[in-house]
This record gives C-alpha cells, sequence and structure tokens, in this order.
C-alpha cells in the first residue's frame, strides 16, 4: 500500500543516500566485512554528504533538521542496498540524542562539529559482563575527586567500541540500596584518557561490518565537565531514549525483511530446479505471498509509530509492540527466503545469508524479545 | 497506538451503535445463537436507527453518506460487545454495493428503501455445490424467454438465504468455451416467485447468529427487469467489489482478536489456578503481549486499507494481503487466548468459544487464504 | 514405518473392534451427538463383546487382560471409523484403574461385574468450580458420621455423569493448613443416594457425544463401604493414574490426527477447484506431506511411551511431553486439513469439522498444555 | 524415555569414541573453524581407533562391522562435546557405501585399506552450478577413449573436497534425450590427476570445520579401472543410498538439538537477568520443556527409523519424513535455545551460536525440505 510518512525533502534526501550507499558503500562492503567494522573514512564522507549533521543545529554544523524520518530513511537505502551502516545509524539514533538533550553548551561546541563532521566517532557503553541489558545491576563505579570522576569497571557488547573517539559510559556514582536504579550517571570518555583500554574484539555470527567489542576502565579520571546531564539521572534519560533506539531496531527490521523478499523473488525468477524456475512452484509463490502481506503489516505498523515518534507521542509500549513484532517477522521472513535459495542461501557470498546472520541480533538487541514483553503486558494491566 | 481513521461523525455513529447493540442485541444473542439466524425485526430496528441506509441516497430513505468508515464502526462495535451482525454485514458490506453501483432508476426506486428501512433482506447467491468460489465455473443457467430469464441450478452456501426478500443470482447467460468468465449475469430473484426454493439449513461450526442455506432454482421466470446491470457482466461486477468483501472479512477479524485478547486479559485476571490469579503466570503476560503486538500491526495494517478503500484506490492484491494476515492473526490470537481459559474456553457458554469457532470461518471465505496468495503472487510477478 | 508394538492378539481384538464400530457406531453416531451422548445400550453391547471387560479379572467376568495396548486399539479404531467413544474411554483408561487398585474384595464384588458387562457406568468427579485441576484446592468436604460420610460440595466438567451409576467423587475428609495436599479420599456415589443430584448439561465446542456435567452433593451419606482405598490418600492415588490419563488423551490426539489426515487426503483427490483437483496443488501435497511426518513423529512417540507405560515404566515427565506433543500436533493438524476442505472443512456434516473441534480439548484437559510444561521443566531440574 | 536400539558393544564402542572427542578433537575445535576444515591428522588417529573402518571388511583393514548404529554413535558423542566431525560423517555415511557396495575386487584391494586407516580421504561430487540437486541434470560429461574416460565439466557445494584423495565423481557417459535419468556413470578421480583442480572454497554461514569446495574437470583421463559400477547405472546407485544420506543428516539434527537443550539448560540456571537466574522464569521453563517434548519426538522417531535402516528395510518415503521432522525441529529448536542466551547467544565464542549456523544447513542439503515433502506426497498418492 501506499506509504504517506515522507515529505518531498525525506525523498530528495533517499535520492542522494542511494546514489552515495550505490558508489561508496557497495563497492566496498564486502571489504568492510572482513575487516570487521567500517573504515572511519566513510564517516567523513557522509559527514561532508551532510547525513551525520542532520539532527544537528546549525551553528554546530548541522543542518538542524531533527526529524527521525531522516534516520529511516538511511536505514532503508542501506537495506534496499543490501548493505548496512551498523555504527553509522547507532550514532545517529542512538548517541547523537544524548549529546543533543543534555550537553551542555559549552559541551556542543567542543563535540557536535566533529560529530557532524565525520571527524569524531562515538560509541555508547551500557552492558557489562554478567549483568546483560539490566541497567540497575551496572557495577562501573565514578568516583568523584576533585575535578574528575575516577572510572573504574569493564563494559561489553559495545557497537563501535574500536574506533569511538567518545565513549559515553554509564556508571555508578553512588548507591542507594533501596532504589538500584539511582546513582547513574553518563560520563564522556575520550580516546587517549590514561587507564581507558580496548578490549577484545567480538566474533559474532552477523553484522560483521559493525564492531562490538570490550571495553576496561581502569583508574580513567573523567573531567566533571566531560558529564552529560546532571549526576545521578542517567538511568532516567537511558529510558527516555529506549522508544527511540527500539524502533531504529524495527525499522532496520523491516527494510530488510524487504529486501530479503526482493532479492528472493529476483532469485527465483531466475533459478530452475529440476528443469524448472524456482517461481513457478506453488510452495515459492505462496512462501513469499505470505512474507509480503507479513511485511506490509509490519510496515504500516511501523509507519504509525514513526510518526507518533516524530510527534513525540511514541510510548514504550507501543515502541515495544513495534520492535517485538517488525523483529520477530523478519526472524520468520529471513528464514524463509534462505530456504528459497537452497544450496547458495547457506553460501556467505550471497546477500540473503548476511540477511539471515544479521537478522537474529534484532530479537535480543535493544532489549530482548522476552522484555518487549515483560513491558507490552504491564501496559495491559498484567 | 493511536487510531487517526474516524472523524467525530464516526465517533458520534459509534456512540448510537454501542447503545443500540447493548439494549438490542446482547440481550437477545443467545437466543438467535440457538435460532440459527438474527430475528427479522432487527433489520427493521436497525432501518430505523439508520444504520441499513448510511449508504443510500437520501431519496430513497437512506443517509446519502457512502462512507466505508461507518461499516467498520459497526463491526468493530459488535465485536466489542462479544456479538456479530452476520447478515446485517453481510447486506451493507457485500450486497448493498451491487445495488449502488448497477440497479437502474426504477431498480432503485423499487428496492432501495425497503432495504434502507430494513423490510427488504438481501442475500446473494454465488457458490454451487461443488465449484466453490470459482466464478468461472457457475453451472446456474438463465435462459432468456421473453421479458424474463428463466433460471435453473441450485446455490449452496448463501447467508441469510432463509429469511431473504430479494436474492441476486449469478447465472450463466450465455457459454463461450474460450472464456469461462465471459456470460454470467446478475438477477434479482424474488421472494414468492414460482420454483425458488430454499433448501437445507447448513449447520456450521460457528456463526451460529447467521443461517447459511442450499437454494434452489427451478424454472423459475425472473423478469428482465430484475436483471442487475447489463447481460454478461456480472464476472466484472463482482470482482470490482472483491477487495471490499475481503475488507469486511478482515475487519471483522482485526476487532474480534482484539475483543478476545480484551475479555482474556479480564479473564485472567480475576481467574485463579493453583491459588494464584492466572494473569501473574509469566507464560499468560508473554502470550498476551505477544497477541497484542500482532493485533496492533494488523490494526495499522487495517487501517491503512480502509483509507485506501475509502479513496477508491485500494487495489486487489493489497485487499488479500490484508484479508490474508489479518484473519490469519485472529486464528492464532484465539485459539491461543482460549487456551487461557483452561476448560472454560471449551465451553459454548464462554464467550471466547464464540470466538473460536467463530474465527475458523475467516480464513475461508470471501476468498481462501490459498486463493489470497495466488493472488498476491501474482502482484510479485511470480 | 512399521509399528512393533502389537501381537495378534491386539489385532484379532482390533478386528473385532471394527465390526462393531462399523455396525453399531456409526450409523447412530450422529444421532448421538445430537443427544449429546452414547446411549446406555452401547455399553451393554461393548460388554457383551469383552470391551469393557479387558482388564478386570475373571472371576469378576472380564478377560483378565490387564494390557493397555487393547484402549489403544479400542481408540484407534475409532478414530479410523471417524468417531469416538468418549465416556467408554473415560471408564476403561481414567476409572477402571482406581477400581482395580484400591477395592476391597467386598467392591470389587459388587462393582467389577456390572462394570464388565456394560451395566454399570461410571464417572469420576475431580474438578470443582474455580478450582481447574488444582486437586490440592479442593472443597467438597465429607465428614465422618458412624458408618457413612456426609458428603457436600458442586463438581463440573464430569464427563459421563449423566448417566453415571457409580461415581468416584474427590472429597476432603481432613485439612492440614501446611499440607494441602493431604486430607482427600475417593467415595464411590451411586445413584440415586439422596441429596445427590446432576447440574446443568454443559454445551461444549466440541466432543458432543459425551456428556459433560455439574453435579452437586447436598448432605449425601455415602457408606464408608463405599469408599476406595484409605482415606486421605487420594492425592497418591490421583497422581499414580496421572500418566495413563496422559496417554489415553495423546492416543486419541494421534489417532485422530491420522484420521484427519486420511479423510483429506481422500477429499482433496476427489474435490475440484478451478477446475483442477486439490490433490494437484503443490500446496496441498506440500501441507499434507509436513502433516504426515509430524504425526509419524508423534506417532513414535508414542508407541515407545505405551510399551514404558506397559511395562509400569512411564514417568510423570515422559508422559507429560508425550501428551504436550501429541495434543499440540493434532491442534496444527486438523486447522491445517479442515482448511484443505475450503468452506465444506466449516460444515458440520463433514467429519473434519468435528475432527475439528473435538480436538481443541486435547489440549486442555487431563492437564494443560501449560502443565505439561510445568511437570516438564521439573524433569529438567528447571 | 529408555532409548532400546543400542547393545552393549555400541555403548563400549560410544565410550572410546567419548574419549577420543574429548582429548584429541575438542581441545583443538576452535582452530579447525578457523582452518575451515579438519586436519589430515585426524583422520589417521580415527583410523587406528578402528572408527573408520567399523563397516569394512577385515581383509582390508576393518572391523566388518556394517551397522549403522555406530555411525549413529559417533554423531552423539560428537553432538555432545558441542563439535562436528563434517568430513569424517560424510565419508563414512554418504561415501563409503559406494565403496562397498560397488567395487570390484581389485578396487576393493587398492582402496579400502587406505579408507580404514584414515590414509585415504574421500569426496563425492554430484552437484553442478545451476542444477542444485537435481541429478537428471548433470552435464558433467565422461567420453570412453580407449581404457580410460576423459572427464570434463565442473562441480560445486563439494564437502571436503580440498583435501580428498579420491573423488566419486558423477558424470554423463551417455544421453538419452526421452530419459534424463540414464547414462551416468561413477568414476573415482584421484589426486594429482591432470585436468584436475580444486577451485574456490566457499564461505559458508557455519559448519566451518568442514570445508566446502568447487572442483574442475579438465579433460581428466580417468581409468576405466576407476569406474565404480556399471556404465550408465549411478542414477540407481545414488538413488539407493539416498535414505542412509538423509538419515544421517537427521542423526546430527536430533544429536545436536539435544546439545543445544542440555547446554541452553546448563546455561539458564548459572546465568542472571535483572537479578535472577534466568532459569527461574516461567518463559525459560516452558521453552525448553517445549523444546523437550518436541525432541523426545524426533528422537523416538528417528530410533525407530534407524532399526528400519538396519533391517535394510527403510522407503524413501519414510526416510523423507524423518529428515524432513527432525532437521525443522532442529531449526526451531536452536533459534529458540539461542534467544535464552541473550547477546552472549550471538557470539560465535558460545557454542550455541555454532549449533544455531551449523543448524541451518540441514533442511537444505541432502535434499531441501521441499525435496522431501515431495517425495512424501507421493507416498500418500497425492
Amino acid at each position: 500500500m501506499r506509504r504517506d510518512i515522507f515529505t518531498p525533502d525525506h525523498e530528495a534526501f533517499r535520492e542522494s543516500v542511494r546514489d552515495f550507499i550505490g558508489n561508496e558503500v557497495v563497492p566496498h562492503y564486502a571489504d568492510w566485512e572482513k575487516a570487521g567494522r567500517l573504515p572511519r573514512e566513510i564517516f567523513g564522507k557522509l559527514g561532508s554528504l551532510g547525513v551525520l549533521g542532520m539532527a544537528i543545529p546549525e551553528e554546530y554544523g548541522g543542518a538542524g533538521l531533527s526529524d527521525y524520518r531522516y534516520n529511516v530513511v538511511l536505514q532503508e537505502e542501506a537495506a534496499r542496498a543490501l548493505v548496512t551502516l551498523g555504527t553509522v545509524r547507532t550514532q545517529l539514533d542512538v548517541i547523537l540524542p544524548y549529546f543533543l538533550a543534555y550537553a551542555t553548551e559549552e559541551q556542543r561546541g567542543r563535540w557536535l562539529p566533529g560529530m557532524a563532521a565525520g571527524k569524531l566517532l562515538t560509541a555508547i557503553a551500557m552492558t557489562e559482563p554478567g549483568t546483560g541489558s539490566d541497567l540497575a545491576g551496572i557495577r562501573t563505579t565514578a568516583v568523584r575527586d576533585g575535578d574528575a570522576y575516577v572510572l573504574n569497571g569493564a563494559k561489553t557488547f559495545i557497537t563501535g567500541g574500536l574506533l569511538a573517539d567518545l565513549v559515553i559510559g554509564v556508571a555508578r556514582t553512588s548507591s542507594d540500596p533501596g532504589d538500584r536504579r539511582a546513582g547513574l550517571t553518563l560520563l564522556v570518555v575520550e580516546d587517549g584518557m590514561a587507564g581507558f583500554t580496548r578490549g577484545r574484539v567480538l566474533d559474532k555470527i552477523g553484522i560483521k561490518a559493525q564492531d562490538t567489542v570490550e571495553l576496561a576502565f581502569d583508574d580513567v579520571r573523567v573531567p566533571v565537565a566531560n558529564r552529560l546531564g546532571e549526576e545521578g539521572e542517567a538511568f532516567k534519560y537511558l529510558g527516555h531514549n529506549l522508544p527511540q533506539e527500539r524502533m531504529t531496531v524495527a525499522v532496520g527490521s523491516v527494510a530488510q525483511a524487504g529486501a530479503a523478499i526482493a532479492t528472493t523473488v529476483d532469485y527465483v525468477k531466475q533459478r530452475k530446479a529440476f528443469g524448472t524456475p524456482v517461481a513457478t512452484f506453488q510452495n515459492t509463490k505462496f512462501e513469499l505471498a505470505a512474507m509480503a502481506a507479513e511485511v506490509e503489516a509490519a510496515q504500516a505498523m511501523l509507519d504509525r509509530a514513526v510518526l507518533e515518534l516524530v510527534d513525540g507521542r511514541l510510548s514504550g509500549a507501543d515502541a515495544a509492540k513495534v520492535k517485538l513484532f517488525c523483529t520477530e517477522t523478519q526472524g520468520r521472513v529471513v528464514d524463509r527466503c534462505l530456504q528459497l535459495f537452497g544450496g547458495y542461501g547457506y553460501m556467505a557470498e550471497f546477500p540473503i545469508a548476511r540477511l539471515y546472520t544479521d537478522a537474529r541480533v534484532a530479537r535480543i538487541y535493544a532489549g530482548t524479545s522476552e522484555v518487549m514483553k515483560v513491558i507490552i503486558a504491564k501496559s495491559l494491566g498484567l
């Protein structure tokens, strides 16, 4: 069905992004997957194109267009080209909002221009070994010492941590046995600070073009001037951005599920089995038809939620429903599509194989499907 | 999420419909199910309320508001009250459109006022024993003889056939071996015409409050003046209204799936198992949360399609996607909800039991899920 | 695959049962469904045939062949003929074991001959309104008064309660706040005892040929001589027979799922859609092939468990796995089979419709799928 | 439930295999996955242990115990240790049977001792680019020229092709336009023959410890003495071994699904989420319980089929049912298990990640699930 959430401005942005991806990403993507990360240069180029600064105010080098639909377009065009922009997406959809919402004027001047230009790469360090996504269980500590916090702890599953110039670390600045959520603070750790080291690069099933690393903070002195927002308020801040974080996963899931169907439709038309094009088998038709219907539903749901998000009105429960449904749909779709490729679907050189292995994380990160169900159930009064 | 397809006029209509259903339907519904049909009186009352004439021009006793959203509201309110308005729905969503689109001025004057007032009940007779929903296989014949057609044939699965004053019969007026779709014509058979008899009332798994019967035409002389539209054009006419017929099933499916969730949420909160409210089990929460997400997706998809239909732009393939997804979702949802009732879910006195047995037909009538997939696959170029 | 659990004796029994069902059950089954119960006469005939007494010692009129495989054969042959023997099955598989295990010599002489002959019909009354299958929550009380217990309480969901001459009632004879399982006793209530009344016959989605009723005990004086087993031991007794009760549901599920496939294979071969036999569509073939594989797995699992049961070695957890898997498989299979019938599948006159509505209870009674999961999880150490 | 297909001899074999895998495989497995293949030495060690020669007659250095259950034990023990023995399995279950069934006395003397000793590694080359598993579409040709065949063609998806000393190539020695299955012949190509080259090593989603390569035959002169069986009979030979090939996939699927459950049960007991062991969540319990029931069904079905295979009586349709059900079950199980690991499940260092990526091929190779359904449907008369 006709989608009605985009304006001509979004479509113009789409055109330029599509060209960029075709010229600057697609030819190199296999190499990036082998390298296990995006190259630093791509950030510079995206900065020059204006993509990284869309939501950043003009005085800091951006376009001042804070409209999540540009982020949607970016992911959709990457998916259409059968690539991803993993850490770019994280920077724009997950991390930048914290800087925009909580940075002081001085911090904005110090960091936003570099982020807009693609010169300052970022990461956010929440998860710790053993705590999963349970923020309340964070054990990294930051102890105030004069004009600095002394930061100690270990983080894992940090997307983009390898190249990050700025890492938003979530640390415990005080502890209240009665309120496990209290006392968390955001501190911006900079590359080169003494005691800040990057650990193992984790080998993942998929999303190979983005690095996921362990980080360690060993008596890192982080100036108070690098604190993002108020001391002790991080739990609230992190919760506030969760709907968008979940939407960004859902946006990717729907776009990639759609891309999976498109590449499969192409494949089955050209591929023969037992002397007949695979597309002519009723099973092929029915599988793809069923998937097309599911993805259409996911798209309609997602688009409605995008507008709600843009209007600042998307509830946590609705974001949870969207993430749950869209990522589960993606999971089923890529599995069924891969099957229609037969043995070729299992070969990494076929994009469907990457779509399959990439997809598996979507039901897990930014809150597992189980966590989404907990949130939704609460909204039902259960 | 917020739905945005209704105006205040629709909401006002919803209020009056809700009252009506609460007062005039709910108290009698169990009796109607036992009787196997709606009583004739309910049509008169719905006529007086203005419900039956919403889309009929004012000069024929209607409100002149041809807006499918009123039909949506009607089904939603019935579902909310855990009842259905089976043959009313058929008359408004499936049959009336043929009269509005193809009746001559003379026919409009003859029939529309009675339909608006609830004095003329209607049915449409397409399916024949052995042909299923394959219109091209219709074997009922209508042979022109002077100013009448002589109609012969048998029909089955006719919703509302028991009380219908007017039956739109689909008959073959000519046969072209090279084009099985050619030569079909719509003839309005009236109650009391010689040779028109009603056969067995079919016993169904569910949808007990609407009758489904066999009809027989044995040399029925139908005046040419009762022909709806042009001779030989019925295949086109029937195809033209298919998207709305399929939408009407989808509308019911989503509304009833939502009602199933609501009644189950209520039940599990009050019901105890092993000394604990069923609502407190994580399985209960997760089941209902997953269902809520699926129904939210179905609702978003449906609402988008409703607007497309209202704008006269809903394609056959999109209607097929919507019917497929919404009815399959309903099927899964009612099954899972029933399970949460335990043994009570299997007892007909609990509305969930009726929601379960009613739901099974949705994946079948107005085109099976398999037919929907055929249509969707074609739209994918397969 | 070849099944290897039956001996020639079982196959001879199968022959005679098959003839009996074909001659004495099939011709009348539709009437019994309408009546809502099996007629009393069928018990007499099954008694004469020796079916009811297979497991009863010869001195009490039986054959003395306590071998659960005869019960399996009985259900399989009923399913093959597309009928059920609901209350017969309950008597043989669920109730008789209590009499055989716990009746005194005097009781055996008093009751077993009548049960073998089909003159004494039985039921067991466990479930109470509001407690579901939670035995520990039973509120029916039996207070010792001289040589009788005075029984008070209400029971529901009692299969075969309408005609039962003997009802094993589960009642609380003492209460121990620290052990909710203690203090339950089995009492055999006889038809005609003062204060024993039968309440509403419950209208169910399916299994229409067996009655399910409410029972009330209002100061019923049950002689101590009618106590089955020791006072206060019922919880243990009931738990002991649970594996067989669950197996009996699984046996029915697998047999009926197999029958559903068989009747559907027949149907799709003869039925045409769009001018082509339904059997020729790849979707039809793939659906039935997938189902055949699932039912083959269920059958293999079930047969292994039958041998374990016969050897007296079937654990509660294994019985739970078998019930869970076999009933869930049946649920999926009958739904998919019905779909292949199109509109006819929704018509009660087609056996697939009955197989569909009957099947829904299998995931619920004798312990829901959720209860089975609880049991299995415990066996995994969770 | 108790499994009853093994004798004490099998269990003794199991012990020695278990030790071997623990000592010789597990410590090196991660390296082998990185290398993309098993090392040649492991074959020598397995030869010394007697594993490779179990089914080879004693006069050729084997144990003369042709009993497929030893192969089952081998896979089960590998799975239990969370590793695979990919190309070993192919050699024993898929390739060796051709040598045993069709090799001449001279060929047996020439090749079997080396295979028993692990000095001759093997592969079979059926699939060609573009033909998939459609043997009838094979385009590789072998033209008789004196005492040799001149072999030309390309093969792909060849498991173990990198190190193979002997490759059974399937080639067309004559073509009959009326019978696409006629004219296929098996030729044993030896390492070092002129014109025989190994092409790309294919990068796969999983099963990383076995190589999958492309092979090219460019005017390779294969002596007639290397022909396995009769000229033109290969289609029959290949079909004859298919049930065992499919069983071997199913055996792996069930064993690995069981291993997935076991490692997940361990994990959830030790892992905490939101301060609570994951094992205590009802969702965790229910998921694992449902999976345990499914794998129990798969195991029962598989064991029955193993006995049928050992008895030489397993039909193609039954093997297809077993492969279909067991591989589909594995697919569902590994996906659900991985989810219970949260983010760790996506990390390659966790065995569940490997079980997940390995599993995806099982529904594809040795005949896709779709091909299995075609075979089963035929056996149903569809």
